[in-house]
């Protein structure tokens, strides 16, 4: 039986003591506060846990089923979604003109998003799918298509996909073969296939809308000639009351030429399927301006890439609770200095130190990262706020932020789903323990939306030089000015020093990457992975130093005690990686690049 | 389709060139040389490409059927059991007199394990269990065991078991339950449930040989009263043939009280049976002296550390290969210098840095894995050495680099397993291109034979003190000499200089372990995996230090060029995680231990 309870106590530290989440929310402009956001968060978990949690490895075991371009999900799962359709936990973040609950992004990019992924990955990636269709066709949709596909998007009524890869196109974009034809009445036929779609083909909402990228007629070449099309499964037979332009109404009670032809056999999230999808001469509409379909894509791909990295700790969480768990009821061996439970036949393995290792190692970079995330959403809210200052330096961190919750996060989750493995011994790798599952679910984590290598040359070669620098300097203010304020506090001087070198650390690593990587690309190339996760690392730290300082203030409080007793974990047993890191990074590019192609 | 071809040219260099096994084997006795082995190799290559290799997808598919306590594999495994058995594959390291080809351990040892892994190691786990029980039976059975079940092994006719675990008694052998009574005719009656007992049941041989760890009446407490016992599944028919003394004819018919009453869902390995096995008044015979039973398994469970640490390798290897081969195939994206090839319209992703960096970590941790299993596999055929020096060193460095070459191979192959899987980006994921197997299929070796977590409480806590030290001088004579040597060689000191920081760091690091552990074991503990890692790194970096100073003298062909090429990535981009992990060590035991418990 697999045991899930909701971190609620983190987030409430975190939000309401670490970073002031609700006056930030009230000040740009919601209807929040701190009895409302617990109740959400309460009400999220009581329910994720009551309805998606049973159903969880039913889904792994049973996975879905594909016939004749139709897949059916286990009748469970659809009546878990709509059970969270009905309580309205899909539209927690859509706006209440479209019946959503208007509630800040950090509640739904952070708390829903962990929680969701605990408690059952595959379920939570449809409407984290579809919430990211919902944004950005609100942002760049003309008035007639939000007006028709918002709400039922908002409502989960209906799902959303984005369609990006091609069988010879992944990462490479820039050779997409999807065509989209302009007709005269404003529309355009969608032509060609995409593969890995997840929820391309499912049975749980009445209708599927995609967003599909392709080429017009005479576009540029490569991702400059990339336009965004909204293409729904079905055109809808109630089609005139949606004031939509350009369709003949024939049309609508046709199907629209939208087939899956296969769901790929996978290692997890068996209940998430993984389409090929065809568009053949599929009507669809414009989303955006001509050719600017990429930047519109990677505003949702950004979107799903921090809650790749969410689903990276929600499944390191539950993984360390189950292995917690199991280490809390095994009696194994002796403590080292003498029985702790003399009664009984064996002390529990808690008493051993590599076992305590390899909880805290997962305990502590699963909380890391969780405060790291709350911080980032908050920033997802202060993005859009009025004042153009606070805006454009969240904005800046966001952009920062991102590759490095998606990368580091899912790395640091696969290795923590191993280690809690590994606590288990073999019962871990029994499929009836449950963590198996969360090892083989998770693993996708570091390949969806950009694999990690690709993230951490967004972070290296884009990012950090990125608007003349800035994402770097709205950083290294509040992180450096914190160091100086706590440089003098003997408490806080096991935290503040190593986080300052790690610091001095990274901003040598970042000249380093810029100065060499102009003169020759492979090295920036060479040294990005491991250069993000030396980043990851550095902002785990200030996450961490930050903490430390909250509790040095509550000292006998056992959250606090606990908070600073893996505050010094961290800085001793985790962050010294750092170190191995920076000299792979200088090491440069040369072992890389040198060794005989051929000779592989 | 899964790609594989076995690493022939690189075991010809490190048998022939790098460690002189043949001059060695002879003196040793063995009726041996370059053409037979060449042979060997060859041959068991092609067989278990052509034999093994086409049903292992089919394997890990279908798995194996439990059914009223009687495990049936596919029938492909059945018959290409017996057409391994009928090459005289599964018996080549048995003794001619029992019918195997009494070649060197180390081919059996190291080769075939690789390669029989590669190909299906769901398969190659029967014969190496086997082969473990045989070998504990002919060296510590009575005469009359050993005439009736030593050829009977041999032949693979009959599979063999090593049965330890019970539900409550895993790590901790000491608490162990189960009750071997002596009967008046030198017989005993076990009874108890072994559980995890790998091919406990199965039908692919006549009989199954269970070597069962069981405690007689009065015995010491712990693993001091633990005896050994061999009980069959069934008493063979043909029984006064064998000259068993003791046991009445009447029982024979009769089955032994062995049964199986069920088997584990497993993440991976799904053809490799795992039984909860019980024995009720089961007929055994005592192999051994009484409460000798941990010492003659930690025989065999040596010998299978040994294996399971090459079956990380092995299956790194095939997954090396193939992310090799998909990264070949693979175009996307241009090399950031410009195009390779214009024509096309991408690039292969061998041209990306990160691409490279990964495949470079996977190919150079393999071959590093493979030089140190050569020398461990010869080192096997040394410890039966009439020599009497010879063998102790032999028996002294065997004993110190068992649990590296578990814990490390197997750590550093899960880790390249997934570097394989990313390097195919979602492809990896999906089952159809069989990597995800690999990467579930060797996370078991981590677990078996002792979590690597107890493997290296065996290295810092008994095999670095063990007999005097004796264990470490023995390596630190020709690792001391070997640095020496290359001093003032300018060619060797990119790899010979930081071979000497990495050796001068372990001794400091083994000394610290000593100091400290004595006073307090849980700093020992705290230290060991990471210790264990660092030992791992420096075995490493002399085997890649002699395989350069070996290609230094080749330069120009390929071969060489790219094994000096490798040994550079080794010291610049593996080697450096030495420093962290040196930082964590001397970092003690106070983070792990003061945590308060209560709040894990």
């Amino acid at each position: 039986m697999v045991e899930y309870n909701a971190p609620i106590r983190d987030y409430d530290f975190l939000f309401n003591e670490m970073f002031d989440a609700i006056p930030i929310a009230q000040r740009l402009g919601y209807d929040f506060d701190s009895d409302f956001l617990s109740m959400l968060t309460e009400g999220w978990a009581d329910h994720a846990k009551e309805v998606w949690l049973p159903i969880n490895q039913l889904g792994d075991r049973e996975g879905l089923k594909f016939n004749e371009g139709r897949i059916s999900m286990p009748p469970e799962f659809k009546s878990a979604y709509n059970s969270s359709r009905e309580g309205g936990w899909l539209s927690a973040a859509c706006k209440p003109e479209h019946g959503g609950m208007g509630v800040p992004v950090f509640f739904q990019a952070v708390t829903w998003a962990e929680i969701g992924t605990s408690t059952n990955m595959a379920m939570s990636v449809l409407p984290a799918l579809t919430l990211g269709v919902y944004d950005v066709l609100i942002e760049h949709g003309e008035k007639a298509l939000v007006d028709y596909f918002a709400t039922h998007l908002a409502s989960g009524e209906w799902s959303g996909t984005m369609c990006l890869t091609e069988p010879h196109a992944g990462t490479d974009l820039g050779i997409i073969s999807t065509k989209a034809i302009p007709q005269d009445d404003g529309t355009y036929r969608v032509t060609g296939t995409k593969i890995f779609i997840t929820y391309g083909e499912h049975d749980m909402t009445d209708n599927i809308v995609h967003l599909v990228l392709a080429k017009t007629p005479g576009a540029p070449e490569g991702t400059k000639g990339i336009s965004l099309f909204l293409v729904p499964k079905f055109l809808p037979s109630d089609w005139e009351s949606g004031e939509l332009v350009g369709i003949s109404h024939e049309l609508c009670a046709d199907d629209n030429g939208v087939s899956c032809s296969g769901s790929e056999e996978k290692m997890g999230i068996h209940a998430s399927p993984t389409c090929v999808m065809n568009f053949d001469d599929s009507v669809g509409w414009r989303v955006g301006e001509l050719n600017t379909g990429m930047a519109l894509m990677f505003q949702m791909m950004n979107q799903e890439r921090l809650a790749t990295g969410m689903m990276g700790l929600g499944l390191a969480e539950i993984a360390y609770q189950n292995s917690l768990a199991w280490a809390k009821d095994r009696r194994q061996g002796r403590d080292l200095k003498g029985p702790q439970d003399p009664n009984e036949e064996a002390d529990n393995i808690l008493v051993h130190p590599d076992v305590r290792r390899m909880l805290l190692e997962a305990k502590v970079n699963n909380e890391g990262c969780r405060a790291l995330a709350a911080w980032t959403g908050i920033l997802l809210d202060q993005m859009h706020s009025d004042d153009l200052e606070e805006a454009e330096l969240a904005t800046a961190l966001v952009a920062l932020f991102t590759p490095i919750v998606k990368a580091h996060f899912t790395d640091v989750a696969c290795e923590t789903a191993s280690t809690c493995m590994q606590v288990m011994g073999g019962a871990g790798y029994c499929t009836e323990y449950g963590v198996e599952q969360f090892y083989r679910d998770v693993r996708i984590s570091k390949i969806w939306e950009g694999t990690n290598g690709i993230q951490a040359l967004d972070l290296a070669g884009r990012k950090i030089t990125q608007n003349m620098g800035k994402n770097l300097r709205y950083l290294m203010w509040p992180l450096t000015e914190f160091i100086e304020e706590n440089r003098d506090i003997p408490d806080m001087s096991e935290f503040n020093k190593p986080l300052h070198q790690g610091v001095r650390g990274l901003q040598q690593l970042t000249l380093l990457m810029i100065a060499e990587g102009q003169a020759n690309p492979h090295f920036l190339a060479s040294g990005a992975t491991d250069y993000c996760r030396y980043f990851g690392n550095v902002l785990l730290a200030y996450m961490w130093a930050k903490m430390a300082k909250i509790s040095i203030e509550k000292i006998g409080d056992p959250f606090y005690d606990a908070k600073l007793a893996s505050a010094r974990f961290f800085f001793k047993r985790i962050f010294p990686e750092t170190v191995s890191l920076a000299a792979k990074i200088q090491s440069g590019h040369k072992t890389v690049m040198e060794f005989p192609t051929e000779m592989f």
